[in-house]
């Protein structure tokens, strides 16, 4: 959410209707930057306006400036913990129904936002369909980020690799900065990891920019020297992708 | 695997036959050793001989000193990475064909044995069949161990924490000190985590016991705060249990 204050009380107002290109700021200035630079970009989350419900949304923009994929926010992030957080994203938001894939000049990337970090078969689904990359914009707090921030995105990448598929992955995340007189007091830490859950680059709480190089070759490499894709136990359990299998 | 070196030059010699009361000596010592103390012992690993075939086993014997389940590794370790390690395990053992939980004394244990804990699957299984703690004997090297052994055992609390079943988990991993002349370096660090990824106890890699108190009133706890088996999206991904949708 790189566009409002994560609460409640101000998302509908920051809202957008990516569709109306008069009501969408923060939509056309993403496109714009894409177009105008040549690049792919993976948007962040911003609040979206649609069929009258407000949803947690990234978009992503390929060099032509057009919208190539949008992924809203599968798993809200409802917790309950009196005297440290509580926070009930659901009461504004409605979930998205759909995980997200999508090929770009840079790779196959699979997208999630923040709570939809802490479920490992979405990123192992993600695995499935051949993502080399997952991108998860997202904003953890003081209490989840500390303890929990980069484990998940360091499990993420094993969880997926120990899937069936033909590749294993990156995870990128990228997070707003923190802002100590907002209610929601943001963890920061946007961070790439590898392939072999190595951190390729991290950064603190402030405002930076984050850049690092992703060798995919290091894919089929890591592939060799640990099989875990053929070391599987299909015959005891599997997960189900439901949309691939009811397409 | 607690009594023999791990090499494939050496199981064959110290494997036991634990159905044979003259040939399984350090399966009788375990049995005794539970009787004599009152306790449930999750016993390591051993090699075991069995229907003319080598199983990587472990064994949990109740107070009365009786064996109350049986676990044999169902991952093999195979690893190509020439001028670091390279091991194959299947050129010795065959895998075991089934996910072990068992009612005991201190909860409902699910077991794993050393590469078992690189797929998140079983521990997500292991947490849908209502385990409280799963308990991993492994001996990770030098290699694996500095990077994976640690996150690992929290990933896998957090990956089966985000299966929808009545409990959250803890994970125990033992693990052999290290013998700096043997041909296999172990990593060693036996470690226990509790229900929120952190580390309730831990060790280095020399002969030591590790000591911790593991408090499953937490569980429920958890799971209030912040209810991951509800927000799971059944709809989109599910785990299938092989074994248990068709017993």
């Amino acid at each position: 959410m790189w566009n409002c204050p994560y609460s409640n009380n101000y998302f509908a107002r920051y809202a957008e209707d990516f569709d109306n290109k008069d009501d969408s700021p923060s939509f056309s200035l993403l496109s714009k930057a894409a177009l105008v630079h040549g690049i792919t970009i993976v948007g962040g989350s911003m609040p979206e306006r649609r069929n009258h419900q407000l949803h947690n949304t990234c978009c992503v923009f390929g060099p032509d400036g057009n919208l190539k994929a949008k992924h809203s926010k599968m798993h809200m992030f409802d917790i309950y913990s009196p005297g440290d957080i509580s926070f009930k994203e659901s009461d504004t938001f409605t979930a998205g129904d759909e995980p997200t894939i999508v090929d770009t000049d840079v790779g196959r990337i699979g997208i999630g936002i923040c709570h939809d970090i802490r479920f490992p078969e979405l990123a192992m689904l993600y695995r499935e369909r051949g993502a080399h990359l997952i991108c998860f914009p997202g904003a953890f707090n003081l209490s989840t980020g500390e303890a929990l921030w980069e484990l998940e995105q360091r499990a993420r990448q094993f969880t997926s690799k120990s899937r069936a598929a033909d590749n294993q992955l990156h995870v990128a995340t990228c997070s707003p900065s923190r802002d100590s007189t907002g209610s929601y007091m943001i963890w920061g830490h946007s961070t790439v990891v590898g392939p072999s859950g190595e951190v390729i680059a991290t950064s603190s709480h402030e405002e930076t920019i984050v850049i690092a190089e992703i060798d995919y070759s290091t894919i089929p490499q890591q592939r060799k020297i640990l099989p875990l894709e053929d070391q599987r136990r299909g015959d005891l359990y599997r997960l189900v992708d439901v949309h691939e299998q009811n397409p």
